[in-house]
């Protein structure tokens, strides 16, 4: 089904991937579910490896997300095992015993504990995954790993992606470079609730686990949980951030870590808009500016109403400047907000203010930001200093097309 | 735009409408947005009629919902005026001089209270509605009304509806007879929260205002509340209920209602329902039952998670029964549940039972019922004895046809 979705017209080429000291990754064909493509992804890390993550907060998650949270609270990581195709959730015992056997498969290869193992897995939700089909998989995938393996690897996690998704940053501690790469699959079912999809990072500064994770959980709550497809919560988030310690830079304990948690946050940026850009059936991407609400968390939810309106998601999916219908998801999402000091814009252009419609509007100049592929919606409640950001995209046929038909 | 959306394939004929003693209505055009249909509806009612309503909880109402909200404190009503085409929401000063001069309008030729007037609009939202065009059409249309203009009234408050609604009950009231009837119109935005778009009941009985009022409320938390078309809720929901009393029934102090209120319920339920089946672009109509959870309150946030959710409203319209989006659906509302005691259903055959596929699960069945237009989910969430049920629709190209251009 996958190679049938014609390629996002947002999307974007891979970037120049280098290595990450300490890290060999590859990808392998396992059969999983897709034929004529690779669909399992192994990483092997250094010792020394310190890792971070966060997790999808939905009630009902894959069994690999609970492998990952219990195997977080080692700190330590050696091995990354994704396949693509099934997401092993609502698969029971069967479930929890394709997590513990695929661990265990990989940490022979690794030679480590299995609890220093991290899975993943995305795909189609309830059916069983059989554990034999990625074991008997992993020796030959793992004489295979190698450090320029990354392209390999974010092509090999891409379900109903149309397209790969890295991206690169260089920063440096306490003087010494440092390096940050990751790779993102997600197109559907986005609407993350602590992390998106499958997002998977590796540095090779050295970071200790604790402060790590609290990088990755502020900077995925200022990215990948500010963004939508389609307001369904995945059973699967997941965001892991390895750092191999590689580069030699100085030990955290007071050392400036800022340029290296700024370098992480816009990394993580730039991935989880390359998901919202691959957004199943989207051509246009939608940012929602929010200002003048009761506080940040307020003006978060309003820019999510606006973000996940199927009204104006359509709406802009038809290049129609339907201000109406972003009033309609302000009014709606239940945050305080009053309609007499309500304004509007549209690609900078003001077409309400404080309730009304500008006096002699001109629509010449939103009509001409309409047709084009980056669509910016502005908000201001006039009620207090609370702002916030949300990113989207459209709704179209294409949306229609591949989720009347995914899983057959 | 209207008139070029194909019939809904769940379409259902309008009922045989009779009259309703003391009530006389009918439809004109105006000239409001459409051309070469009925866009304005007036019914006028005799002096001693009560009324009860409920509206939207949006933060942007329409200035209608505003006006009508204050009109009803007074718990009289002598006349309605309904438009279609624009919604007179979101039009600052302009938007509540126009209703002034509409009651007002209105008021002369009923001879009563500008605040005996309620008021009605629908369709676009940010663009002023000319008061005069209205005003100009009230008197000829005034000197049409007659107590047979029930089915041109459900046709002149249409906007993408594809058909007419509208649904009569007949019930006693210590013993003497009485009827109930109602027309409502809606399609998309339709996200009730307190009532929908616009529904419009009478009855020749006679009940006081409070004791319909309390009747409607809880009638419409079960009925129009309990339904989604697209987690839109629109800027101008509104049901009245309008009881001219004319039927003779004795006073209710004592008297024993039930028979009344649950007629009335079943009324607003069917024209809950029908609104559903004229779901923009809709297919497929679905129900979904959840039990087992916490309370009925956890219970109904889980069904609308289910109804709400694109995901499996564009599997349903693939005919596809993937209740794994189901399981997903669950997990991200954020209500209690628990994936080991979760069981899922559709079309009475249940697919999963306690967090794993059901041994030897024969999908012969359920692939049948997908086929058919009106669809059974059920979910067991296994943690108490609350319950609750949603309906919805399909999510289908036609949505996005109808909304990507519905305003141009």
């Amino acid at each position: 089904m996958a190679s049938k979705i014609p390629l996002s017209p947002l999307a974007r080429p891979l970037p120049d991937l280098g290595t990450i000291a300490g890290v060999r990754l590859g990808a392998a064909e396992a059969g999983i579910r897709y034929r004529g493509r690779t669909d399992l992804v192994m990483a092997e890390f250094d010792a020394g490896t310190s890792v971070a993550g966060v997790f999808t907060r939905s009630k009902c998650p894959g069994a690999p997300v609970d492998w990952c949270r219990a195997a977080l609270s080692g700190g330590v990581a050696r091995a990354l095992v994704v396949n693509a195709g099934n997401a092993n959730v609502f698969t029971g015992r069967a479930g929890v015993e394709t997590t513990s056997a695929t661990a265990a498969g990989a940490a022979r290869l690794a030679q480590c504990a299995a609890s220093e193992v991290f899975l993943a897995s995305t795909g189609v939700i309830g059916e069983v995954l059989p554990a034999h089909k990625i074991t008997d998989a992993l020796p030959a995938l793992h004489a295979t790993l190698h450090e320029d393996g990354w392209a390999d690897a974010a092509r090999g996690i891409m379900t109903t992606d149309t397209f790969p998704k890295a991206a690169v940053r260089t920063t440096d501690i306490g003087g010494v470079p440092v390096r940050i790469q990751g790779i993102a699959k997600g197109s559907g079912m986005i609407a993350p609730d602590m992390a998106t999809m499958l997002c998977f990072v590796a540095t090779d500064a050295a970071v200790p686990s604790d402060v790590l994770q609290n990088m990755l959980a502020g900077a995925t709550d200022r990215t990948f949980n500010r963004t939508t497809v389609d307001s369904d919560t995945s059973t699967s988030d997941m965001v892991l951030v390895f750092a191999t310690g590689k580069a030699g830079n100085p030990a955290p304990a007071g050392t400036n870590m800022d340029a290296f948690a700024e370098a992480l946050e816009s990394l993580l940026k730039e991935l989880a808009l390359l998901v919202i850009r691959d957004g199943e059936g989207a051509t246009k991407m939608i940012e929602i500016r929010v200002r003048g609400a009761v506080d940040d968390g307020s003006a978060g939810r309003v820019a999510m109403a606006i973000a996940n309106s199927p009204l104006v998601k359509t709406a802009i999916a038809g290049e129609d400047a339907n201000w109406g219908r972003v009033v309609m998801a302000v009014g709606k999402c239940g945050e305080p907000a009053n309609r007499d000091t309500l304004s509007v814009a549209v690609g900078g252009t003001w077409i309400a203010r404080e309730g009304t419609v500008v006096e002699a509007y001109d629509e010449t100049p939103v009509v001409a930001h309409m047709k084009g592929q980056d669509i910016l919606i502005e908000v201001d409640l006039g009620l207090g200093t609370g702002q916030n950001v949300a990113w989207s995209c459209d709704l179209t046929h294409g949306y229609i097309d591949i989720n009347g038909s995914y899983r057959s």
